[in-house]
C-alpha cells in the first residue's frame, strides 16, 4: 500500500514519499481564463482529481492548490504577443475583468458537472502582484535577472540547471529562432519576470520598474512556495506546460530560495484530435459545455480515465460512448445491491466468497491507482469484481450485510474515486415529468370512458402525492404542479 | 421614463443621472466570506439585482462591481478584535484561504439559487493589496494619516465632512466609549488604514510600515475608484454598513482624490427576526440554504421585494408563505398562455382592451420601478394585470398574438425583473419521477387484473417515449430508465 509515481523530473516511477509524513502538499497549473475549457482541460483535472482523492483514501492529508491565470498569458508561448485576457476583452469590448470572471465561473461550473472536487482553494495571478515583483527584486539582487526599459528578464545562463525537467538543454539554437522578435535580450533563451505596459493595456501595476504585469511564469513560483512552502511535494500540470513554463518556474524558484523546488513533477499527456494536440490556439477543440449535452459526466470521466494520464487521449465521439458502454452495468448493479441491503432479514454472517471478492477488488483498485495511477487497471478491475458478483448473487440469495459489502466496494472506487458509476440512472431520479404526466393524463381518460372511475379517482388522488394535481375543464383535463 | 432613487446623502429622492449618459458605475458592498449567506444577504442582493436590471432595462449600460471581504474584516465594528476569516480557520483548522473558498463558492451558489445575476465582476480585497498600500501612502503623504507602531491610522479630524452621510457627527463621546481599547490613537473616531500582523495572522503582506494587512473599510475605496473612476455613479449597500464603513469610504477616497466619491447613495434596510436585525454575529439567523429547502427563489424573492428596500424586513416563516401564496396565480396564466400562443388561427389584430392593458401595465410596473423602485407596487400593478388579463380571456377568445402580447408583459416584469413567475410550475418541469413512475406500475398492475391488457401494454409502450422501461419479474414489475 505505497503510492509510487513516475516523476518527470528523475524519468523514473519513484515510491511517493511526502516531505511531512502523512501531509501533502500539491499544486496543479490551473487554466487561463479566456475561453471555456475543453476536453484537454478535463483530462488535466480529472487525472488531479482522482490523484488527490486517492492519496487522501491512503490516509493523508493533501493541501491542494491550484491557480486562476488572470492576467498576463501571451498569446504565443513566447515572451511577444498580445495578452490573451486582454486581447478577448477588446474583441468583446467589455473590461478585461468580465472576461476574466465570466470564463472563471464556465470553469467551475463545467469542473462542477464533471464532478471534479473543488482545490483546498484556488489562488489567482492578480491576487499575488505584490509577491511577484518582491520574487524579480530578489532575482535582480541575486544577479539573476536584468531589467531593461521596463522590462525584467530571466538570464538562463545564470541557472546552469536549467532544462534539468524537460532535458531541452540543446535546444537553444532552435529556440533562438522562434524568440528572436525580442531582441533587447541578452540570449535568446532568456524569459520576461516583468514586462512593461503599454497604454492600451489595462491591467497593469506600480513596480519599481514602472507600470507593467507579470511575466507569463512568475506567478506560479510566487504562489505554489507562498502556500506550500519553499520545497513542496507536487507540481502538476498538463505535458505541453513542461517545457517553457515549468522549466522556468524552477529555474525562478531554486534561485530564489536557493533550495529543490518541486520534488515530484507528475504530468498528463495530451488530448488530440486525429493525432492533433486539441487547444483553443489551435480552434480544434470540444467544449466540456458541449460534450456535456451529449455525454454524462461518468462517460466522460471514464473515457479519460480508460487511457492512462500519461498517454495521449485521442477524442472522437464514439470513442467516448464506447467507453461509456458498460457503465450500465455498474448503475444496474448499485441499485439491485442498495435494494438488497435494505432489508433486514438473513444471516449477519457474510460468505467467504463475497468477502475475498470485496477485499480482491479492494486490493486490486488499490493496488492499480498506488501504481502511477493505472486508472485503466483499476476500471478492469472494478467491472472484472461487478461481473464476478454478479454471478455469485444469481447463485444463491444475498444478504442485506453482504449487499453492503458489495455496495461499499462500487462506492468507495467507482462513485466517490473515479466518479463512474452513475449515479442516478436506475431507481430514484430526478427528470422531465412532462411526458409521464401526459401518459397518465391519457390513461385516465380512458379509464372513464372504460367508467372505470375508481381508477379515475385513484389517479387524481395519488398524484397529490407526487405533487402534481390534474384539473377536469370543459376542454378536457390539464395538470399541474401543486 | 426616468428613474429616481433615494439619495442617502442628501436625504431626498432625486432623478438619477449618471455621470456619463446611458453608462453607470455602481459598486455594492459584498459579503465577508466566513460563513454561509443568510436572508439579511438576500435582501441587499435582491435589491441590487432588481436594480441594475432595471436601469438595463431603461436602456443603461451598467457596470456593476461587488467585492469579496477575503482579509482583515474584523469581528466587531470597531478596529480591535479578531480578524472573521482567520478566526472561523482556527476553528476548523485550516489555511484561511480554504474558508474564503468553501463560503465565496456557497455565496456564489446561493445568489445563483436565488436567481441573483452576477455583477459584471467581483473584485477580491487580497487581489488589491498594493493598491490599498498605495492609497494608505497617500493619505499619509498628504497629512490624513499617521503610523503608530506598524499600524497607520485615518486622522478623522483632517476631513471635516467626516459624518456627512450618517449624520452621526454629535455621536463622538459615544463611539468614543466603544473603541477606547485601542488607545494608541490620537482620537477615538480614527480608525485603521493598516494593520501590524501578529505571527498568529496567516494572511498578511509587506508594507512601507512593516507586516500588516489592511484594514476595515480601505479595500472598498480603492476597488471602487479603480474600476469606476474616482467619481461614480452608485454606491450600495446594507444600511448598517453607512456607519461607519460608508462614513470611512468618503473620507478616505475624497482625501485620495480631492474629489467627490459615490454621487448617490443607495441603502437597503435590515432584515429583522421579531424586530432584531437578523446577522451572523447576532446568531439570530436563517440561511439561504435552508430557506431554500422550504421555499422557491420565488417565493424568497417575492416576500424580499413585497417590502420596500428602505423599510425593514419581517421575517416569520409564515410571511414567505403568505407572500408567495399569489404566485400560483402568474403561473397559471403564464402556462395558459404559453398554449395559447402557439397557435396560428385568428386574426393578427391585437384586440384594444388587451393592448391598453398590457401597454398600462408595462407602464405602471415601469414606473413604479422609476420611482425609487418601488417593488411593492410593482408586483401589485402585476397582479392587477394578471387578473383583468384572466377577465378579459374569459370573455372573448384570446388569439395568438394576443397571448404574446401578454406574455411580454409577464416575461419582461415578473419573469426577467422581478425574478417571480415560477418558470417550471406549470408545463415542463424535472423532477422527481419515482412517485409517479410508481403509481403508473400500480395502475398497471390493477388494470392486468382488470383484464385490460390493452392499456396495460399501452403503459409499457408509451413509457419508453418518457426514457423508462418496465420489467416484468416474478417479484412483480420493476421500472428503471432506458
Amino acid at each position: 500500500m505505497s503510492v509510487h509515481l513516475y516523476n518527470s523530473m528523475t524519468r523514473t516511477k519513484e515510491e511517493f514519499k511526502p516531505l511531512t509524513e502523512g501531509q501533502v502538499g500539491i499544486y496543479v497549473c490551473g487554466p487561463t481564463v479566456y475561453g471555456p475549457p475543453h476536453l484537454g482541460h478535463a483530462k488535466s483535472y480529472i487525472t488531479f482529481d482522482v490523484l488527490v482523492k486517492h492519496l487522501r483514501g491512503r490516509g493523508m492529508q493533501v493541501r491542494y492548490v491550484q491557480n486562476i491565470t488572470d492576467v498576463g498569458h501571451l498569446t504565443d508561448n513566447a515572451d511577444s504577443g498580445e495578452d490573451k485576457i486582454q486581447k478577448q476583452a477588446r474583441i468583446d469590448r467589455v473590461h478585461p475583468l468580465e472576461i476574466v470572471d465570466r470564463y472563471m465561473f464556465q470553469y467551475f461550473t463545467d469542473m462542477e458537472a464533471l464532478k471534479i472536487a473543488h482545490p483546498s482553494f484556488y489562488v489567482r495571478a492578480t491576487q499575488h502582484i505584490g509577491e511577484q515583483i518582491e520574487a524579480v527584486q530578489i532575482l535582480l539582487n541575486k544577479g539573476h535577472a536584468y531589467e531593461i526599459g521596463g522590462n525584467v528578464y530571466f538570464d538562463v545562463n545564470s541557472f546552469p540547471q536549467y532544462g534539468k525537467l524537460s532535458g531541452r538543454v540543446l535546444d537553444e539554437q532552435r529556440e533562438a529562432v522562434r524568440v528572436e522578435a525580442r531582441s533587447e535580450k541578452r540570449n535568446p533563451r532568456d524569459f520576461a519576470l516583468w514586462k512593461k505596459a503599454e497604454p492600451i493595456h489595462i491591467l497593469q501595476w506600480n513596480s519599481p520598474w514602472g507600470r507593467g504585469y507579470p511575466g507569463w511564469h512568475i506567478e506560479c513560483s510566487v504562489m505554489s512556495t507562498k502556500y506550500l512552502g519553499e520545497t513542496f511535494d507536487i507540481h502538476g500540470g498538463g505535458l505541453e506546460n513542461m517545457f517553457p513554463h515549468h522549466e522556468c518556474e524552477i529555474a525562478q524558484s531554486e534561485c530564489v530560495t536557493g533550495k529543490t523546488f518541486a520534488r515530484y513533477w507528475v504530468h498528463n499527456n495530451m488530448v488530440t484530435v486525429d493525432g492533433v494536440k486539441m487547444g483553443k490556439s489551435l480552434g480544434n477543440f470540444k467544449t466540456c459545455r458541449d460534450l456535456l449535452t451529449r455525454h454524462s459526466a461518468e462517460a466522460i470521466r471514464v473515457f479519460i480515465l480508460s487511457t492512462h494520464y500519461r498517454s495521449p487521449t485521442n477524442y472522437t465521439e464514439e470513442a467516448i460512448s464506447a467507453a461509456a458502454a458498460g457503465l450500465t452495468r455498474l448503475a444496474v448493479l448499485k441499485a439491485f445491491l442498495e435494494t438488497a441491503s435494505k432489508g433486514t432479514e438473513g444471516t449477519n454472517a457474510v460468505s467467504c466468497d463475497i468477502s475475498t471478492l470485496c477485499h480482491d477488488a479492494d486490493r486490486q483498485i488499490g493496488e492499480a491507482l498506488d501504481n502511477d495511477l493505472d486508472t485503466p487497471g483499476a476500471i478492469a478491475h472494478l467491472y472484472t469484481f461487478a461481473t464476478a458478483f454478479n454471478r455469485l448473487a444469481a447463485q444463491t440469495p444475498l444478504s442485506p450485510i453482504e449487499a453492503r459489502e458489495g455496495l461499499a466496494v462500487l462506492k468507495r472506487w467507482g462513485e466517490d474515486l473515479l466518479g463512474i458509476v452513475p449515479v442516478s440512472a436506475v431507481g430514484k431520479g430526478v427528470a422531465d415529468v412532462e411526458p409521464l404526466m401526459d401518459l397518465i393524463i391519457e390513461l385516465r381518460k380512458e379509464l372513464k370512458t372504460a367508467k372505470r372511475y375508481d381508477l379515475a379517482d385513484k389517479i387524481r388522488d395519488q398524484i397529490k402525492i407526487a405533487g402534481f394535481t390534474i384539473e377536469d375543464t370543459r376542454e378536457g383535463s390539464r395538470w399541474r404542479r401543486l
